[in-house]
């Protein structure tokens, strides 16, 4: 009996010593933060993007910068995995994974987020967001900064 | 008799994928053969796949074996990470990647690709090919089967 409370003590010490309520994942790679676990609301996306072609170079650089502080440092941002169309650069397609509808909200409210967004707003000639179900919950990614 | 087979296949496919002369990495994870390395002519590509509605049920079926079995059993396979619109389910893209035109090469003349390939030909409205450059070469994926 007291054995069991001692473990549900230590437990409770384990979960909640994270300073989150979601449970996380120490990652192995270095620099990059621990992992949410994906909750129920959580998000599988691809942002379609097609920059304008003047401003390619410099959106380049705001892309990258967003995508490396979002992956290193946020923990509900699962994956931010962006790629451009060989034939045509100017079209970049991004998956993007949060592991809540919370993490989504924390991500489009940080800094590095808003600094992206209003400084690359008339780079942009469209975007397209569209909500994704995997096909197989079994087919796993680890996405992360080397 | 099926679930045989497929035990059967994965596990030639695990025995055998040691044997390439290009350099691979164990995995850590159980089931996982070890992958190549990126070479320069490997291959980022997104597939977008239309799926007649009456068709999507048994064109499931078939994506997610050999959805499996690739990334699985073929060190070349490096991602085989699909997702379907949430709101148009027929809607498929595919993060393909391949460590070379070696190992897509050896990818599409497999049994597993070509019974998919085969059976699937009637379901598919649509198909297209689009190769990609990821943005940022620091930016990894390890995609596997849990």
């Amino acid at each position: 009996m007291i054995q069991n409370l001692l473990a549900a003590l230590l437990l409770f010490g384990l979960l909640s010593c994270g300073g989150t309520d979601r449970e996380t994942h120490p990652s192995e790679q270095p620099g990059m933060c621990a992992k949410e676990e994906m909750a129920a609301d959580g998000i599988v996306r691809l942002s379609k993007i097609e920059v304008w072609p003047q401003f390619l170079d410099e959106y380049m650089k705001y892309a990258m910068e967003v995508g490396e502080i979002s992956l290193r440092t946020e923990p509900g941002v699962l994956t931010m995995y962006a790629v451009a169309e060989k034939e045509n650069p100017c079209k970049i397609t991004i998956l993007e994974t949060y592991a809540s509808k919370e993490a989504y909200d924390k991500h489009i409210a940080s800094a590095h987020f808003r600094k992206y967004k209003q400084g690359t707003l008339h780079m942009v000639k469209s975007l397209e967001l569209t909500d994704q179900t995997p096909l197989n919950p079994a087919n796993r990614i680890n996405n992360f900064m080397e």
